[in-house]
């Protein structure tokens, strides 16, 4: 079934141990795009400027993303420059230009208002609670935020986690949201504030979702998802966002949902988010093939289960 | 069959979110024996002061611990304090005194001779090398070091690990040793040094064991065991000592020795760690029975087991 996906499109000035690029395709609801479009049918809605062309929307419409949801604004896309020199596992930014990002409004086209499935990405709270009480046919919504929205936009974002099914963030927003050093503490704080579930993601140790009691089935146990331990990881941006994608891609693609579905599409993320690092950008998320996933997920599943 | 632990027996002075507590039992060794108790008999040998009185003896005495190679000398026994205020991942040291550790001299009793699993706690790596030379009939030899020695006496230690079958280090040791930012990199350095595996502890992340191509079975994919989500850590000392004595132990009670034993040993090492935080000191560790063990062995499996 259809997700409709949410969130930035933007290019990239990445610098990492392996490298350098300049103003390649990036963005939140690109990488959310392209690595759940290996699973499902994914429309997106996100905001470009003047120097976004047809070559970059082809990137998305070759992978059977519906992009009719993109507006084209006057002036520029979002801009963000960041390397990992320090530390592959944070990104340090060199500069944030919002351009017509900053006042994006996100438009949702009648075509899209059956969507079943939803991801909310980094945006506004209140922009992420008044998309979802647009559509009224959502199954599962799925949202992300950022430090920012924690610390500025407090209020408003303990309202728009009312509206989510499932939170995915990292350690760090965890305990920032929670004020809570302790993960699963961390965890059953955010609970109580709406999600049925959290994925709390690890980085380079994977990602553990913890349920509300009864949430997707029977129990309240946690489960964890390895990362792959990979050599060589070029370029940590986006890894978050196509875990996301891997995700939701697999749950939007079952015919339904419990705990089991839940658990093999926190598999399913690591997998995107381990291509996602092979390359820069976009890149490696653009050439795959659903046998190359399932392999890879074949990997991770020895990876970490006994016989 | 029987595992010989050489190691540190100490008075830790300990402060927590959860409280303080003073001169109680620690050192690797204890931890250590204490864990592997469980699954297999355990000899050790350390050096104690004259504050270490038959009571303290008992402890390890009533888990079944053959203590005739601790040996007593005239002065205080090795004591520590710390403190985990800022972060309960990391020990901030407030004092170290060695005492009679200082000059530890491993004696190994006659009796000792024909142990066919050996654990290398933390000590100096000449001392490890001396006793691994001395034991003729050892299956497996486990190890440890820490910053310290690879930072002192590196040459020593490179000499040490030819005669280690599996280290035990966490993320930050594996990082030093091989003077290499990431992990799966710095295993496999760590590997061309002589082991056949090297268990890299990543903490509330669980642990991932690295392989030399065809050690312990057929292939060279690393494995990784989960940590359990625990609400509270009351004191993390001694996690990762305890995490080895459930690891070794595990391996010393079986059978055989190959890769699917290995892997179900990380999961015990993950368990016994996981027990080891939920009180202070070795309380936990001294009133167990196998079957809330291997109860929690199966917590950990459905933790990252998928159907």
């Amino acid at each position: 079934m259809s997700i409709l996906a949410v969130g930035s499109v933007a290019f990239d000035n990445i610098t990492t141990p392996s490298g350098r690029v300049e103003n390649v395709l990036g963005g939140a609801a690109t990488y959310f795009s392209l690595a759940a479009s290996y699973f499902t049918q994914v429309r997106i809605v996100a905001v470009v400027g003047d120097d976004f062309t047809s070559e970059h929307e082809k990137v998305l419409i070759r992978r059977g993303v519906d992009t009719r949801g993109i507006e084209h604004a006057k002036g520029k896309t979002f801009r963000w420059g960041g390397h990992y020199m320090d530390s592959l596992n944070e990104a340090k930014t060199d500069f944030t230009e919002l351009n017509v990002f900053e006042t994006f409004q996100p438009q949702i086209p009648a075509d899209y208002k059956d969507s079943n499935f939803l991801f909310l990405g980094n945006i506004h709270p209140t922009l992420q609670s008044a998309v979802r009480l647009e559509l009224s046919e959502v199954k599962l919504t799925g949202g992300d935020t950022m430090n920012f929205w924690i610390q500025r936009t407090n209020p408003e974002l303990q309202e728009t986690l009312k509206l989510i099914d499932v939170l995915l963030i990292n350690d760090t927003e965890a305990k920032m949201l929670a004020n809570e050093s302790s993960l699963p503490r961390a965890a059953r704080k955010v609970l109580a504030k709406g999600p049925q579930a959290v994925v709390i993601k690890h980085g380079e140790y994977g990602a553990t979702i913890f349920f509300r009691e009864g949430a997707f089935g029977v129990g309240r146990h946690p489960f964890r998802a390895p990362a792959l331990p990979l050599e060589e990881v070029k370029d940590p941006t986006g890894a978050g966002d196509s875990f996301a994608g891997g995700f939701m891609g697999y749950i939007a693609a079952q015919p339904e949902l419990n705990r089991e579905v839940v658990k093999r599409a926190l598999f399913y993320g690591g997998v995107m988010g381990s291509f996602a690092v092979e390359e820069f950008g976009t890149e490696r998320l653009q050439r795959l093939s659903r046998e190359e996933i399932d392999a890879r997920f074949q990997v991770f599943r020895e990876l970490t289960h006994l016989e």
